[in-house]
C-alpha cells in the first residue's frame, strides 16, 4: 500500500524540481539512527480503532502512526481521509498496510481488532475466534516490536489481555488492557453531573472485571478532596445504597445503551485510549484503573489474571499497583470478578498460529 | 431529550447532597445574562457532522455544543458517547435534541445534514429534495439564532449555501459554505508530498465550485514563498501542463477514492471545518478559500451566485475577498464555473416550508 | 499609547492599500454589539503580572489583553515584546496604556500592583501604603468593567482581598484572591515528589493565610485516591509529625527561597493564576483554593474576613466552598489564620481616592 | 545541585511510604536504554534564556528540560520557580547545574549565554570576549551530546554561530542561528497589522546579517497568495519605496526600541525560539529564515560566512535552502550583509580553552 496518493503519480520530475526549490545543504551527515520519534500503531480500523487513531493525531502524540487491517479498501481509506487533513495538523507521518512490517519500531501497539458475534454462536465460540485471531495478530507485532508495549482494547478485554502476554512473551509490564479506565471516566462523569462539579475533581475507581462483575469502589471515591461516605456519615446525611448501586448499574449498562442507539461505541474510547497512550509515551506516571497481571496485588494469589486495579503507568508500562484500601465487600467483589475471568480463561485453547 | 443520564435518574436527593458537599456562597447576585460564551450548533450527526462536533470538542473552542438531526436514537447515542468523555475533556456542555430549540442563542450553525441519493433518481431531484430539507432546517436556526453565522457543508455545498441565504434571510457575510477549503488543503498537501516540504508552508488555492469544475489557481502557488511557476520558467525547467492537470484531478477525485473505499468521508472535513470554525469564532481573520457570495467578485456581476473564493473571515463572518491575479485562462474557467452552478441554481424552486 | 508600531507610521497609504488587496463585502451589517469576546485585563507589569499576560496569551484563554502600569516606558516595552510574537500566537489583540479606560469590558481584572517595602519600613506601613495604591486602582476597574470578576494577587493577598471587596462595592463571589492556590501547588509537587508519582495524582490543600500562619489539611490528602494517613495507620506505618511539618515549611519557605535566589517568583505564580483564568473564563467549576469571604464557611462568624478555602469557581466567580473535614487542630489552626488576618485588617484606614 | 526541595529533605521514610502505596510490579525488567525521549538544554538564564525555557515548557516540548548557568543562586531560583508549577504542566523533569554534565544526551542545545558590553567597550573586544565564554561553552556541550543539534541565540548571533560551528566540530547542518527569524516574524507582524490581516498569512523574509544590514525580501512578499509589489503595479497604486524601506527600518530599530523601554528583550524571542525548536525536533521540515552556513547558496562562495537565510528545518538540523528569487538589488545587499559579517569574523581569535 503506497503513502499518500503519492509522489509516484505526479511523474519522474518530483525529485528533480524538489531539489530545485530546496538547494540540499552539501555537508549533511546521513540522519543518525538513534534520532528518537515516536510510533504508534493502531490495529483494526473500525471506528474505535479509527476514534483512537484520529484523537492521537489532533492531540500530536506520535510523530509516526502506522494503521493495521485485514480489509484493505477500509484501510486505504481511513488513511487517505486522515492523510488529507495534513494542512490542519503537525507533521506525523500515516502509514496504512495489511502487513505488520509497517508497524516496525513501534513504542506503543495498541490492539482494537476483534471478531464479531455471529447468529447463535456463544460467547465462548466468539472468544476461542478472538484467540485464533491475535494468534495471527500478536506474534508479528512482538517481533516487529520486540521493545514496545502492547495496548490492547478488544473484548472481552481482560481474558484478551491475557492471551497478547501470552502469544507475545512480553513481560507483564509491558501488556496492559484499557480494562475499566473509560467505566471509572464515566463513574466520575455521573457523579460530577449529580453534584454539579468538574469531572476532573472526582477520584473514583471502578475495578476488576471491565464488564458485569467489575466493582464500584464507593469506599475510596472522593470530590474535590472530600471523602463522600465518610462526609455523608459525618453529616448524618441518609444516602440509599440503591442509589449508589443505580449509578453503578448505569455505567455498566451505559456502553450496551450507546451501541443500542448508536450501533457501536467510539468517541469515548477514542479519548480515553489516547490519554492513556499521553501517560505512558510522556512517563507521566498518572494512576489509571486499566487491566494488569493482578498476581501479587490485594491478596490475590490464585491464578494468572489480568484484570483492572489503580495502576500507576509510566514509559516503562505498569510501574505498580495502588494499595486503595477496599471494605470486605469490595474485596469480595473483586476477588469474585477474578474468578468470572478465570473461569473462562481455563476453557480456553491459546497457541500460536 | 435528556441532559446525559441526568440527576433525575439517581433519586432526588441529588441536589441536597451536592449543597451538603458544596456550601453555596450566600450573597451571589444571579448571573449576569450578558455572561459570554460561545455556543456552535452542528445540524445532521452523520460520519461527518460528528467528525466536525468531534474535532471542535478536542480542540476547546465551544463552550455548548447542540446537535441536531431528526433519528432520535443516532442523536442519543452520540451525545452520550461524547459526555462519557467529560473526565478527558475540558468542561463543554453538550446538548442533543430532535427540536431546534436547543440550538437558541448560537455563535456558528453548521449544517451537514442531506438527504441521500436514491436508487436512479436524478441528480436535480436529489437536489430538489435537499432543499425541501433545507426549508425544514434553515427558517429554525435563523430563527432560534438570528445573530449566528451560517456554515454549509451538506452537498451540492454551493447551491445550497445560496439556498441557506435565500431560506435565512442572513446578510451574505453570515452564510458562508466550506467549499473548497478542504479540496485545497488536500492539494496544498500532493504538493507539499511532491516537494517534501510541510503543507503549511505551501500557499495555494482551488476555487471555484466544490466539485468538478472547480478551477486549480497555478498562477499563485508558492513554496515557503517561492512562486512556482515564474521559479520554474526561470530555472528553465520545463513541467507538462499535464502534470498539474494531474494533481488537479486527483484532488478532484480524492473525495469519490475515500468514498469508494470506506464509503464516506469524514476525518478531514471534520478538521477542515473545525479550523473555519477557530477563524471565525477567534476572529483571526485568516483568508480560506470557502464559498462566498461572488457578485462583485472577480468581474462575476452575472447572478446571485455562490462559489469559492479566497475569502478572510472573522467573528462578523465573511470580511472581504483577496484579490488574487488570475490569467485569463484562470479567470475564464471561473466564470464557467459559476455558469454551472447558476445553471442548477435557475431550475430550482426554494420557498419556505 | 498607540496600538503596535502601527499603520499610521507607515503613511497614508495604509487603508487604501489594504483595500486593494481585500476587496470588502458589499453588504455587510455593522458588527453586532453583543458579539462575544473575551477580555482580560492585567494591572501591574512586574516579573508578576508580565509571567501571568504571558502564560495566558500562550494558553490561548483571551480574545483581548490589556495591560495598565503606572511606568509609562516599561508598559511599552512590554506590550511591544508581546505584540512582536504575533506571527506564533492565535490573534489576541493586546493593548496597554497608563490610563484605565483601556480595560473597558474586562471579563477578567487581575490585579498584581504593589508597593515595595522601603528600607526600615514597617510591615502596617507598607501595608497602608498599597491600600493606598488599591484606592487608586479598584475604583476604576471597578467603574470601566463592572460584570468583571476581579482577581488579587499582590501582597499581603487576603487583606489587599478584602480591601479591593470593599473598594469595588463587588458582590463578594466576584472578588478572589490567588491566595494558596499556588502553595497548595507546591504542597502537591513535594508530596509527588517524595512519592515518586504525578502531581496531578495528588490531593492536598493548603488553606488559611497565604502566609506564615496557612494550614496544611493533612487529614484530606490523598494520593491516587488513597488517604495518606489513614492508608498509613491501617499498614501501621510511623510518620514523624515533625516530617509532615517540615513538609509545610518547605512550601511557607519556597516562595521566600526563590526570591532570594533570583530576586522575584514569576513563573510558578504565572501558571497558577491563568490556570485560575481558565477554570473561571471557561466556567469549569473546579476547586481551587483561594482566598473568599470566609463568613458562614467553617463556623467562621467571627467578622468579614478573606482567607483561602477550597472554593468552586466558575464563570460567575465563587460558587460555593467545599466541605472539606478539618481535624480539631486544623480547625483551631483555620481560625487562628483567621484572626492573624484580621487583627492587620483592623489596624487599616480603607477610603477611596 | 540538588532536584527540587527533594526527598533527602524529607526524612529517610521517602522511598518506604512510596513503595508502601505503590506496590511495585514484580517482574519489570530494567527499562531499556533505548527508550526515546527528547532532551532540550538551555545555557544561560538570563531573561531571553528563562523566556524559551518558560516557553518550551509551556508548549510541552520536551520531556526532560536542562539549565545551565554560572550563577548557581539565579540558576538554583530559576530551576525551583519553574519546578513549582509542576501541577499545571504536563510532566517535564527540570534539572539544572552549573555543571555541563547535566545537559548529557540533548536533542537540542540553545545557547543564550553573552557577555555584557562594558562601558566604553569597544564591539570588537565585546566580541572577542563572547568568544572566549563560548570556548567553555560549546565544547562541553559538543562533548555531552555529540548528536545534538545546537542552537545560537547569543548576539551578535551570526559571527557567534560561527564559533560555535568551529568550536563543536560538527557538521554544518547541526549548527543553527536563530538569525533572522524573529525579524522577520516582526515583518510579518507589521506589514498585517498595516493590511489588517492575521500575520500567519503573510510570507515576508527578512534574510542576511541580524542587524543593522539585514535585507528585507519585498519582491518576494504575499499576503493571503497575493504577491504584493506585483499587485500594486498591476493595480497601477503607487508607493513610496520609503514606506517600504520605513517598515524594514521599524524592525532593525524594534529590537532596540524594547530594550531602550523594558531593559531587555525576552517574550517574543522566547516564542521564536520555541518555534524553531518545535520544527527541528518534530521534524516538521518547515522553512524559517535562520542563521545557516551560507556558502554555496546564492552565489555566496568566497568564505565560510553564516547569515541567514530561508532555510528548511528538521530532525537532522538544516535539509536545505530556498531558492527564493532575488532582485539584483537584494542579492547585492546579501553579498554585502556577508561581506559586513565576514570582516568581523576575520578579526577574532578562535581556539578551545
Amino acid at each position: 500500500m503506497h503513502k499518500a496518493g503519492s509522489s509516484s503519480n505526479l511523474g519522474p520530475g518530483g525529485l528533480d524540481i524538489a531539489q530545485a526549490f530546496f538547494k540540499p545543504i552539501q555537508n549533511t551527515c546521513p540522519p543518525s539512527p538513534t534520532k528518537r520519534h515516536t510510533k504508534i500503531s493502531v490495529i483494526g480500523v473500525g471506528n474505535v480503532g479509527m476514534a483512537i487513531a484520529q484523537t492521537i493525531l489532533t492531540q500530536d502524540l506520535a510523530d509516526e502512526l502506522a494503521l493495521v487491517d485485514a480489509k484493505p479498501d477500509r484501510l486505504q481509506g481511513e488513511m487517505l481521509d486522515l492523510q488529507h487533513a495534513a494542512a490542519f495538523l503537525p507533521r506525523t507521518k500515516i502509514l496504512a498496510s495489511v502487513d505488520y512490517s509497517v508497524t516496525a519500531g513501534s513504542d506503543l501497539c495498541i490492539v482494537t481488532a476483534g471478531a464479531r458475534q455471529l447468529p447463535g454462536e456463544s460467547r465462548l465460540n466468539l472468544l476461542q475466534r478472538n484467540v485464533a485471531l491475535f494468534s495471527a495478530v500478536v506474534p508479528p507485532l512482538a517481533r516487529y516490536s520486540p521493545e514496545s508495549i502492547l495496548l490492547i482494547v478488544s473484548n472481552p478485554v481482560d481474558v484478551l489481555t491475557y492471551v497478547a502476554w501470552k502469544l507475545s512473551g512480553f513481560p507483564s509490564n509491558r501488556v496492559i488492557g484499557s480494562g475499566t479506565n473509560l467505566d471509572s471516566s464515566r463513574f466520575r462523569f455521573l457523579i460530577a453531573d449529580h453534584l454539579d462539579v468538574n469531572a476532573q475533581d472526582v477520584q473514583a475507581y471502578i475495578v476488576g472485571e471491565h464488564g458485569d462483575t467489575s466493582v464500584a469502589l464507593w469506599s475510596s471515591i472522593s470530590v474535590g478532596g472530600v471523602p463522600v461516605l465518610s462526609f455523608l456519615e459525618r453529616q448524618q446525611i441518609a444516602y440509599e445504597k440503591e442509589t449508589l448501586e443505580k449509578i453503578h448499574k448505569e455505567v455498566v449498562e451505559s456502553a450496551y445503551e450507546v451501541i443500542s442507539l448508536k450501533g457501536c461505541t467510539s468517541w469515548a474510547i477514542g479519548y480515553s485510549v489516547a490519554n492513556l497512550a499521553r501517560t505512558i509515551l510522556r512517563d507521566q506516571r498518572r494512576v489509571h484503573p486499566v487491566s494488569v497481571l493482578a498476581k501479587g496485588f490485594y491478596d490475590m494469589d490464585g491464578g494468572e489474571v489480568f484484570l483492572s486495579l489503580p495502576a500507576q503507568l509510566g514509559r516503562n508500562g505498569v510501574m505498580g499497583v495502588a494499595n486503595v484500601h477496599l471494605t470486605d465487600e469490595e474485596a469480595d467483589r473483586l476477588r469474585n470478578s477474578a474468578k468470572a475471568i478465570l473461569e473462562v480463561q481455563n476453557q480456553l485453547d491459546i497457541s500460536c498460529s
